[in-house]
């Protein structure tokens, strides 16, 4: 018998051949020792943890369904596990809140190995690290069709820190976190080279990279909401375009997008080449950047997140505008806004 | 166009047939309004919700998975909409605590109907309602495989007030709320007639009103945590015998079960008669009791707790004792407990 926090060995058997116990043991042991507010982990009829004083709660959830989301060919076991907390991380952050806890919840086919759900807990924990969240319960059960990964966030933000997608005015100036285009270039160039054997140029390798492991602005989400820098904001994960369309329908305003400002990442610029890189950057989904609107009187406060973004860049897109359309300004002749990722 | 609060009539629609967002829609027009803790609801990243001063948040998730925990023609979208919301529940009332918000994860076959959707959100609906719930938010994606409804529930509990599965001692009664094995026996009533056209005996029509919509035991839970009158508590989702050896392998405690003190549900007992009832009713899942240890100080402040009970009656079952042995009593001899319902 191993002992508990005692990582168990790679077993070579199939989800079939373990019990729930079994498989719910190699979870807890792989999990690091519970922070202060983890009242009760793993293991009862369900977590407690406590609340932040003075703060609210935010909930999500977002799931990663095998066939629809990821593909078992291009993305490990680890990979799914980091980017199905990283998804629900970005939504935390893009209401300006520090996520706290999550559940997980999986629903394994039989045959997958068991070194594979000890590999995607593997990736979940190290993303968990990364972002300041404890694991702190869940659920497993069978799932008689594919692997889907399940995860609940919990986080808490002050009152007035609070950011919606709801509080652009017409003239606040629109901005996006780092650049765009990556996470659907890694995707077509995974399904292009699916045969395997081939290694993508550098500027690709780092496309698939930001698709299989997303990197969410959890700290950007915190800094805007902390420094009140920001009048609505959205994260990216289906498509600058959705992101652009959500913020402006709960705003009520239309916007303006400059195309040359765009900061469309090299490789996607390259992969998108043959297309129109403007209309496939903006639609093109699995970025898990932050876009947000700047009243004119907080571009000061803007400056002083952008000198804490450690590297993170803070980029004007366009505008909101008083009018309903949403127009992208290109060669000074605008054009319509692509439609988002669709999910059905 | 529908006004929004308006619920929109039948479609004959597949989801496949409606978008992401029409979905949404849909769901959004049949919630009823925002409590006054709910800050922020569906349609934006995550939902806000203020947190109770001075309680811990109880977090817990428990999925439905076509195929494995239900069967569409054994169950409507209402009764599986409601089930999904109960069981989660009775994880929070097995903590003591009082649940608050849900989030909902649904992943959707392509050729469900839409108004099984609606269906499966009004049954939830009633649930919610009926046990103080606000639906705080979710996701819908494309189930490539199963339905799966996949439930998220936030609830508060003070911190003296919290039951854990861990407090029981040698000494301290056992109780289970309510009646056992009318889960088990209404799904295998079920099973033996998948072919239709026969009506169960009104006994038996209760297990199977059981088993499709479970009442969990939300104020039992909270009551009992309320006056302080359990040392112990879980939920018998798994069977009794499950939760037996939960609460005795938490709390370090054998146990005792008088076999002719449990309450069997007339149309389970009637309908296992023809193999061992105590063993089988034992064993059986889908039960949403709660077991609990009650110290021999506490027994009046159980009694305070079985006025308020509205009827459903708390019995004592057997007592946890020194030793690590778990057995079962039955005419003067000791037999062993039966295993508890397995996932996988």
């Amino acid at each position: 018998m191993s002992l508990p926090g005692k990582i168990p060995p790679p077993t070579g058997l199939r989800v079939s051949e373990a019990g729930e116990r079994a498989i719910i043991d190699r979870i807890r042991r792989r999990i690091p020792p519970s922070p202060p507010g983890l009242v009760v982990g793993i293991g009862d009829d369900a977590a407690v943890a406590t609340a932040d004083r003075g703060t609210l709660q935010v909930l999500t959830t977002d799931a990663l369904v095998e066939g629809v989301h990821f593909d078992r060919r291009f993305s490990s076991a680890a990979d799914i596990g980091s980017k199905a907390l990283a998804v629900n991380v970005s939504d935390v952050a893009a209401m300006g809140g520090a996520p706290r806890f999550a559940l997980l919840s999986m629903m394994l086919p039989g045959d997958l190995a068991l070194d594979d759900v000890d590999g995607l807990i593997d990736g979940l924990l190290e993303m968990a690290g990364a972002c300041g969240v404890a694991l702190a319960g869940g659920n497993i059960t069978r799932s008689p069709g594919p692997l889907i990964v399940d995860v609940t966030v919990v986080g808490s933000v002050k009152p007035r820190k609070l950011l919606t997608r709801s509080g652009g005015r017409p003239g606040d100036a629109l901005y996006v976190t780092g650049t765009i285009g990556a996470g659907e270039a890694g995707l077509e160039w995974l399904r292009a080279h699916a045969g395997g054997g081939t290694r993508p140029e550098p500027d690709l390798a780092e496309c698939v990279a930001r698709y299989r492991r997303p990197d969410p602005r959890a700290r950007i989400g915190a800094l805007l909401g902390r420094n009140r820098a920001a009048s609505a904001c959205m994260d990216t994960s289906d498509g600058l375009a959705d992101a652009i369309t959500g913020v402006c329908q709960a705003s009520g305003t239309g916007a303006t997008i400059d195309a040359a400002a765009l900061p469309i990442h090299g490789g996607a610029r390259r992969w998108f080449a043959a297309g129109d890189v403007v209309q496939t950057a903006l639609a093109g989904g699995d970025d898990y950047e932050l876009l947000f609107a700047v009243p004119r009187r907080a571009r000061g406060r803007l400056r002083a997140v952008s000198r804490e973004a450690r590297g993170v860049a803070l980029t004007r897109i366009g505008e909101l505008t008083k009018g309903p359309a949403i127009v992208v300004s290109r060669d000074g002749r605008t054009e319509p806004l692509p439609a988002g990722f669709v999910h059905f």
